[in-house]
């Protein structure tokens, strides 16, 4: 994708000073590295949890164009110090396992729930001005009631962790309702591709499944026939960086859907297809993910692209080609 | 009301363990007078905060025939070993004030969210067959998009208390399909009645009015044509008792309105015929309350009608004249 100052589309971000928390993630690092594009002055923020999505090798291209402070969301007086001045807020930073929100469900609300009205409140008193994008998720809608899912959906969600996310997607919207603060949040699906976990199966079903066939190793699928989407981390930022400019946004909870929903079967296969071989067992899902699977799930996004003409450009075949060929390289710094 | 063991709806609190969180305050404490009224052995358990509803006044009647314990539901060892062995929970206690929730945000978190979620680990953990009733609220709805509100209305609080209340009806729930919880959570309107702060107006308009009617003194109605609902307390302990014993409201959150609306002027009228005189004056809305107002408030209680037959039964000119007539021999307690 051509990331260029040649995009007036972005011409907003050019000298912004732009926070990203996560920044070291899937998302926040393929953001960074946009931004940079089309100049501006990019500050990273990742506290470096183990386990959660954070590695250093996610920047290794644009490590001399950005700054980096290691810092946890929790962290009051930090965040106070590093929000000072933003022009706009890319809020990435999460506990994203469902498995581990049941396992610890205090560390899920500190940093999903609390860490968010703190961040929030920090946001009125040193940088109201400031336009902040969250990242929530399609997990707070819980099993659908029907398909698509649009925002209208009840939300009910199926683990803690849609609950916590719940919570602090609605102090964002609270905080634009009661004190005018330019904040939306984007409720995204599965966000995959170069710069992902792959390391196990804590996140995503297919962080696992791709560092399998990468080590010519059998991969499992868990039930196989639920639907999902799968969005190509490049589409994903293209709709941050819209809704970040977009001011019609604000205030808002918008669905980011994956174009083409598949089969968890049909997914192993694109994988197998795009790698040019390798092969998988289906399993039974375990019980303790059984209890807190969603089943089948379309998003309806409908609403955010009517609003902002964004549409996913990557699709799966090439999106999974595209991480496969970067694993390939850089295997060892994901593992 | 006769709250005797004659009662053959209720035969199923006889000899029970039953504890109450916020067992001191208006609700807590008229339940309890239920509850030893069946043969129930009844623990109430109150945090005694400054400016919450706690008043050992409201049970000086009962003091000898029920067990008190003073305690923080946030207090994880306290919980754990109060919890034990109780065949139901009233989960009562909770942050109420609107206000204080946007000046002191976290507090409002720590009471309605996080210990919620800590307690329900608790439950599974000590007392995983126990029957609990959450008191949720119908400010989870914020400001109504259709009148009367069902339990499909989309939640959008309008202020912090509503995304902590959210938050933690939505971890009763998740408890009850996850594991099993025998959990439900009601969505109360404004309750009022004997036993409920009257000091100032943190908590609910009708406190205040009905100290300065009493002192003689004129109130001030903000704004007047808001739609209201009031329910008296005797008619919410009522769902309560309903609600624990009927299986079927597992698993749900439903809504408990208060009869007829009136407009604050209406209910000020109300007020000053109950009380044989007085006088109040209009004043704007001021402006920290105004930006969380929820405007008009309907509340559609079919659903828990239809499922347990309950109607609230005190009409506003009886409820209003009962309170002031308690007020007036107790008013030094509650000042």
């Amino acid at each position: 994708m051509v990331t260029s100052r040649s995009d007036s589309r972005f011409a907003g971000f050019r000298d912004a000073r732009v926070m990203i928390t996560g920044g070291l993630g899937l998302i926040g690092s393929a953001l960074a590295r946009r931004l940079v594009g089309f100049g501006a002055e990019v500050l990273l923020v990742d506290s470096m949890v183990p386990d959660a999505g954070g590695n250093p090798a996610n920047i290794a291209d644009i490590r001399d164009r950005v700054r980096v402070n290691i810092a946890d969301i929790r962290d009051r007086e930090a965040m106070r110090h590093l929000l000072a001045g933003q022009h706009f807020l890319f809020d990435l930073a999460a506990q994203t396992s469902h498995l581990d929100s049941m396992n610890a469900p205090d560390h899920d609300l500190a940093v999903n729930c609390a860490a968010q009205l703190q961040l929030l409140e920090l946001c009125r008193a040193v940088a109201p001005e400031m336009a902040v994008v969250h990242a929530g998720t399609r997990q707070i809608y819980g099993r659908p009631q029907y398909l698509p899912v649009d925002e209208a959906h009840p939300l009910r969600p199926a683990d803690v962790n849609g609950v916590n996310k719940m919570a602090g997607e609605a102090y964002h919207l609270l905080f634009h309702d009661v004190y005018g603060l330019n904040t939306r949040s984007l409720r995204l699906t599965n966000v995959y591709g170069p710069g992902m976990r792959i390391r196990d199966a804590r996140q995503n079903f297919l962080g696992i499944w791709l560092r399998r066939v990468l080590e010519g190793a059998a991969f499992e699928v868990w039930g196989g026939e639920q639907r999902r989407e799968l969005l190509f981390v490049e589409d994903a930022v293209e709709a941050f960086l819209i809704a970040a400019l977009k001011r019609e946004t604000a205030g808002q909870a918008l669905n980011i859907g994956g174009g083409e929903p598949y089969s968890l079967l049909g997914l192993a296969e694109a994988l197998i297809r795009a790698n040019g071989g390798g092969h998988f067992e289906r399993r039974e899902f375990p019980e303790e993910r059984k209890r807190i699977d969603i089943g089948d799930f379309v998003t309806d996004d409908g609403r955010f692209r009517e609003l902002t003409g964004w549409a996913p450009r990557v699709d799966l075949d090439d999106g999974l080609a595209r991480s496969l060929k970067y694993y390939r390289r850089h295997l060892t710094d994901y593992l």
